[in-house]
């Protein structure tokens, strides 16, 4: 795939964006109803066919985040290759559908691109998430969005420690792109957020364009966030939560807990410090769907990826 | 019960707390929580016997607002003296239930205070919510709330309108209080919100212990904010809504909006402003909940009302 330094793709002709994986999370579900309704131009781009999908209706309709079980961690080979049966939970069955139809999951038949639109209650931002760090046309595609929205900034956050990771819905494709977008209220829509992911996937669509056009891109380095770890909520010995984010790193999101910060207040008002042995970077702060996860956030370090330049074939 | 343009009331000796009337409202659910396992103490006046109490159980366990019903409305005289049954829907069956315990509504044998603890993702800060403006004790406790917690504020939301109020668990108790406090997303702890509905429920005590002790409490006023109208977002002929609060008035709970002033922003871009006849102080702006009840928030108006003085009988 690479030669000189440069490495060499075919051109990203099928390109999904993916609103509604978690159904309470509205600027996504929005966005993607809007574009299959009546404003597909704006997602249209010469050279590229992009398919905006809900992937989980019945989450959707409901406005939860999900039926039975998560969608998002639910793209495991164990699920997709299970015998299809309807005794199967809802998002297992969702899952193999969304496999047949932008996959299968690593063949060469999967779809190019897909973009998988999430909010957070945490103060986030407008997050990319990428799932490798050897991904050389996803980390031309952060450092393009990066430039082009600048001064305003969005973090990388890099998940692909296996420990760590999870089976999401946009794996399917042979590039895949998280955008985590908040702080918003599950079930809210906010024009401020909505307005951020819009732009972004703007950007992003853009990228596609120019390197399908043969555009090439130089070599780059992207600054991301690498999750390193799950921190839960401190926990009595019958596990019931006994301390709420403190505070001083309540939406906090991305900036440096050092050993001794604050970290934690119980309900009788003590304060519990990081006791880590050097400064990390947390995100999901205090993020709704994950109390049930047991992670009241996820600790990062900053990490400089080099990205080699690249060009369609 | 008024002589001399002294308000007589008996001693308020039976009070609950009501937390987890909507399952996903974490500040109230965890306070009761607390409250009932081994923080006690800090809710026990001189002379008055408090109740902390988990309204809604299965919603709580779920996490979600409610399982079949609001049961912030169901406090109805037809529920209530509905056969009883296990094919009514479960919060009916509860309504029934804490009708039983905390009333019957309307007799002399009902709780005299029930506090009921809700969040909401509105910027409303700590509201109270009065269903009757004609209430001294309820006037005279918000009153007392307000001097106790200044500089900081709590607003006084009136709902008494036939055609707005709704029939509320806590209006079983001869005083009911509600209180709203926000913005704290569903499902979400944050520590200020949680605080802040703390230190409400501290005065509001201290205020019933000073009562029963035979403090005479003067003349006094009370402005409030009375609910006046529910807007819905604009929606098209399919009923789907089309846009969202504009962002110059997302999080202005209580901040006049005049005629003119932006209310709403279309997905295309559009600003569609508000066209009443005079100034309103929005609130409930964008609250989660509210969208199944298509309502984009309520205007209210402000009043000023008259509490005579009260001593105990
Ligand atoms: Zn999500
Ligand atoms: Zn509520």
């Amino acid at each position: 795939m690479s030669s000189n330094n440069v490495a060499s793709f075919n051109e990203a002709r099928r390109v999904a964006i993916f609103g509604g994986t978690h159904g309470n999370e509205m600027s996504g579900v929005t966005l993607v109803n809007l574009w299959m309704m009546n404003s597909r131009e704006e997602i249209q781009r010469k050279g590229v066919e992009t398919q905006p999908f809900i992937t989980n209706p019945k989450a959707v309709e409901k406005c939860s985040r999900y039926v039975d079980t998560d969608l998002n961690r639910a793209f495991t080979t164990e699920n997709l290759s299970a015998p299809h049966g309807k005794d199967l939970p809802y998002e297992v069955q969702r899952a193999q559908e969304i496999n047949r139809l932008f996959g299968p999951k690593g063949s060469s038949e999967a779809y190019d691109v897909i973009f998988d639109l999430h909010n957070t209650t945490s103060n986030m931002g407008c997050t990319l998430i990428l799932e490798s760090s050897k991904d050389h046309f996803n980390l031309q595609m952060m450092n393009y969005i990066k430039k082009a929205i600048a001064p305003d900034s969005c973090p990388v956050l890099l998940n692909e420690d296996p420990g760590l990771k999870y089976a999401t819905a946009r794996s399917v494709a042979k590039h895949s792109v998280g955008l985590e977008v908040g702080p918003q209220p599950q079930g809210v829509l906010r024009s401020n957020i909505f307005e951020a992911m819009r732009i972004i996937l703007k950007h992003a669509l853009d990228f596609i364009e120019l390197f399908n056009e043969g555009v090439e891109f130089p070599p780059c380095t992207v600054d991301v966030f690498k999750v390193s770890e799950r921190m839960d909520y401190p926990r009595d010995s019958n596990g019931n939560i006994i301390a709420m984010v403190h505070p001083n790193l309540q939406d906090c999101d991305w900036e440096p807990l050092t050993p001794g910060d604050p970290m934690f207040q119980t309900f009788d008002g003590k304060t519990i410090p990081y006791e880590g042995a050097g400064a990390v970077y947390p995100t999901f702060i205090n993020e709704a769907a994950y109390y049930e996860k047991q992670q009241a956030f996820v600790t990062t370090r900053r990490e400089t990826l080099a990205a080699n330049a690249i060009r369609k074939v």
